[in-house]
């Protein structure tokens, strides 16, 4: 079974009355409540020790699901790299909405990862542009969000090895809203709704998206490459 | 469980002694062999009516295996339509060796999918590039074929959306010999080696290879798109 | 200089009143003058010998442009497969809006390269996805054309190599508006908008795209690779 | 006319006679010579102020070339991130073989950046993977170096925008040794060759390779999109 770790910055639920009346267990309580009937799942955020991220957790994570907004750069330089270490050496990364701006994937796509935004409650429609990626099972054509937050094109990432889904906005603006990278033996998931005053993650075709999700970035079964001097493997003839 | 369905075209084994011996029950036999325990396996010939590939068939087949390398133009191109309405519709398909010049894989390729070649039977390394690949799964660094045809590049064919492996040749030569395509609903893997006169296809890491191949080929669940004329999803307000 | 060859259908030029008013030159007159400054620039249309693409004016095209709609069928096969050895020769092709369903762009795409699709004149902002894109030099973050046929998702093609642009329509679609891809030694772009009753090659934006993808697709200088059977470059050693 | 600054760590040039002896004017001064006739050049080391790199030098670089080994530490992070911060406003960059693991080459991919390596001068021969790529223009079908060192796969990059050049090794691997990138509104190309003990860099194929690459990763006139908080371009009906 895999393993799932959901980490959330968890501060909007704290201060915020009108956060907690839409997550009353918090983002990372509804995310782990809907991925628990098919997947090993925990959660882990800011305030616990070691942002609850302990080698232990982190070895044992098949896949870690991250949502932060306003306390990105109180996670330590320390832990990003133990993050991405994890990553490289396998282990699935799915990034939701605001962690656009977290450490972990900005040191991950080095780039700024900037983008237009705009916080209305416009409608967001969702389109599938990859009908034959398994992170769109299950889904129709598009989903709709009737109160979402805008993020808007241009989005500063590399090119995605995959564009899954594309946002229309009806304050006029798209957003490459679903899209995978791959980095050293892991993947990536980047998914753009979930603004936290919105009930995004109840939403079916959300919780949909990130159970696909979770089973496409699992790790593959295999050792990282070996790096470094190598012998040749055949005889050289230089003279 | 997963559909798969292999084609041969089967004329070697019938005309010629050296490629019977290797393969007595056709190329084609040994391949549901070895991948009878995983998957519900089925064989489908040339010479059998409609070449073995009726609408039944077809339509309960999630993953397509193709072997042919003499006899391509005797394929109808009555019976490639069906294959590429197919593969447009979700079914995998999976593309050895000199099926490179198949007309259903030249078909779904838009290009001339020539290379350069020669039957020496020397040594080829296949190199993992993509270790994070489920076709990767389970497979060391590289892996060996002592004897095999060479197939180098220029590979004509369109950019690959993932490149899995590279192979190295003894005589010089390199060649994208593992690279997938979405078309439509559906996943394409085309996997070099395979020459019907060595025994490549009793080689534990190549039948790893095409068994992940299936795994990650067969279809998603999802209707295929809706196409042509459509209403208007919001209001309009042209003048 | 570059030699651009623009090739139109010119149909509805001349059985429709309202088109012939928005282009009197048809189509191919209009876009011929505003590449004028910059490239050698040809007209070729289908009712002229051989379509006006005969072996001499292939053989001297830089960039083929390409714009059709209601006389797909008529353009014979053969020409077609003329037009594909060129671009897989080294000639760069554009198509422009309708010709999504062109013979030359079906068999250069191996998919049905349908999509939806609908004339109310609505609103169309085209956003640059990739501003590092030279083919989005000298554009602001998007453009707007009052009014457009939707071209809406999915839009039944391979993965682009290249993603420029993407539409944002009134009616609440998106579209992938200009992508690229590579077929042997030739380059092609594929650009959404055009419908013959509006005057949308009369934008400057428009205009600055399709100069833009002149440059971009011309040919690199170059010899097409060798095929077929090669001799070894190093010693094999095989027993 | 391009404005190309070519940085060199030019550390071994100093205690190595060796290397003194093939570039006698340091890896920079060759570099400079063979594109001083088609751009404007301007050399930069490490041990110049500011590492040769004040913000009027690359304010007023188009293109920057990067070859450092032994000193990737020397370099502050401070002038890795105004570095950065260029490329993603559009100035191109060339990374040349032992800059696969410079900061700023690391930061840019997010990945380790790590290979397989053997300084034994075996034979590379390098292949053209996409004919029709300009930084291929002007060269056959693969070139050969005599005596490089070897880089080998697993290449710990991301998926590259591009793959122009593939290497086969004499002693058995390949590697992705012509890879392009693009990060906001700026090019990358990472080329392989380039051993300080070895005349590469008087080879007339790898001088064209880098020609090609400086055309190929000039910036695109534009300017960088704009970030942050947005207005609506169409009217909210939000209840």
């Amino acid at each position: 079974m895999i393993n799932v770790t959901v980490w959330n910055e968890n501060r909007h639920e704290q201060i915020n009355e009108a956060v907690r009346k839409v997550y009353p267990e918090g983002i990372h309580g509804t995310i782990q409540s809907f991925l628990a009937d098919d997947f090993q799942v925990r959660t882990a955020t800011l305030d616990e020790p070691e942002y609850g991220l302990s080698d232990e957790v982190l070895n044992s994570t098949d896949v870690l699901i991250w949502w932060g907004h306003v306390a990105h750069d109180e996670v330590s330089d320390e832990v990003v790299q133990k993050v991405k270490e994890r990553v490289l050496n396998g282990m699935g990364l799915i990034v939701l909405h605001s962690g656009h701006f977290s450490k972990i994937f900005k040191t991950l796509m080095g780039t700024s990862c900037d983008l237009k935004w705009r916080e209305a409650g416009e409608k967001e429609r969702i389109w599938v542009i990859d009908p034959s990626h398994p992170i769109a099972s299950g889904l129709g054509e598009y989903f709709e969000l009737e109160h979402e937050e805008m993020y808007g094109e241009h989005f500063d990432i590399p090119v995605p090895d995959e564009l899954v889904f594309t946002s229309w906005f009806e304050g006029g603006e798209v957003f490459r809203s679903g899209v995978t990278y791959r980095r050293g033996n892991g993947k990536i998931f980047y998914f753009r709704p979930g603004h936290e005053t919105f009930p995004t993650y109840y939403n079916k075709d959300v919780q949909k998206v990130i159970a696909n999700a979770v089973k496409w970035a699992a790790p593959v079964e295999r050792e990282r490459p070996v790096y470094g001097n190598a012998k040749p493997l055949e005889h050289l003839t230089i003279s």
